[in-house]
């Protein structure tokens, strides 16, 4: 599949972008600079000379996918799904956003009273479908593919056959994908990140998770 | 520690009581109703005979006790720590309580903006602290202590000491309290009960749980 991941020069994005490239997928690392995006395609291609990568603008790389990934800091959601808007229709859009308050290691409700996923669900209202992923999933070893991650993903979304497309994005980069109901359910595993940034704090780790107990 | 926990009668706090007895604390049961509560002692003395056990109204259990947990639906949550304000101050106040919306599957945020248990902090400015814990754990299994439970219980105070305390009574009931932040974070921890509730709904499970990872 060609995906691509929008922010990809972020630690997580870019961690994520590596992990499907290594996996098979076709990468387009989007920017808000051409040059930027670009600039990431060579670093990522160097940890993965087989890779179909490349790294572009946010829209371009939003126009040649079929299938977009928004890996941006939460205070560039709305501008960065401005600018890409026209060319994300029906094509699925999984968010990686947590957002954040002053202090990271506190939860903190955004003044819409829902989700930034939901927020972006509103702003692509007609044009396609959001689903939310990968918030709780610290960056730090993304890049060791021999790392196995002790972490689920909680997914979150409206419809079965999109969370199916996430959770076997979660499968190809190594982890496990749990559906965690409505999109409306983003409100708590985005909180959640907060706590489990208050958890590393703490406990004086780097990358504290959760699993989901008492399924298959 | 002679531990009140008001709402006693209903499962989770019923489960909780009958696990801190067997570990030889002194339950009072705390209900509504005098006459509900002496009841429910009766019922958890037949399963822990030797348990220092009673039952009685809400207020009469605050009066008696050090440390004081309240597990009443969100809904009665006001009225309950208004009847017994008085009788807290100083006690620890532990909430079990964790707010649903109309479909309990979905995570909904409460009108003030703020978590049950900020909401209860509020309330008891002055008269006491409070503690959220348990929000996350099924009262399933409680009544079966070779039941292991497979989920760890999220602890969020804004003292360390508070804590402790509350993290000791999970151990008490066999379960493993992590220290999860300020108080603010039950904002996630509440709405976590939710998406473990649409878990168990989409997975046709009945105990999903979390555990924590990358911590020791």
């Amino acid at each position: 599949m060609k995906i691509a991941v929008l922010g990809g020069t972020g630690n997580e994005g870019f961690g994520l972008g590596y992990r499907w490239a290594m996996a098979g997928h076709e990468i387009v690392i989007g920017s808000r600079k051409q040059e930027k995006g670009a600039r990431a395609a060579v670093d990522m291609l160097e940890k993965c000379p087989d890779g179909k990568i490349s790294g572009t603008d946010n829209l371009s790389a939003a126009q040649q996918a079929e299938l977009v990934v928004l890996s941006v800091p939460y205070w560039a959601q709305e501008g960065t799904l401005d600018a890409v808007k026209e060319a994300l229709t029906d094509k699925l859009l999984i968010t990686v956003v947590a957002p954040s308050g002053e202090k990271k290691s506190r939860v903190h409700h955004l003044e819409s009273g829902v989700s930034a996923a939901e927020e972006a669900q509103a702003q692509l209202d007609g044009v396609t479908r959001v689903v939310a992923a990968f918030q709780n999933i610290g960056a730090h070893h993304l890049l060791d593919l021999n790392h196995q991650m002790d972490c689920d993903v909680l997914v979150c979304g409206d419809k079965k056959g999109d969370k199916a497309i996430a959770m076997q994005l979660c499968a190809d980069a190594g982890l496990r994908g749990v559906n965690a109901g409505a999109l409306q359910n983003a409100r708590a595993v985005e909180g959640l990140t907060a706590v489990l940034i208050a958890i590393n704090v703490i406990h004086k780790v780097k990358s504290a998770g959760i699993r989901v107990t008492g399924i298959n």
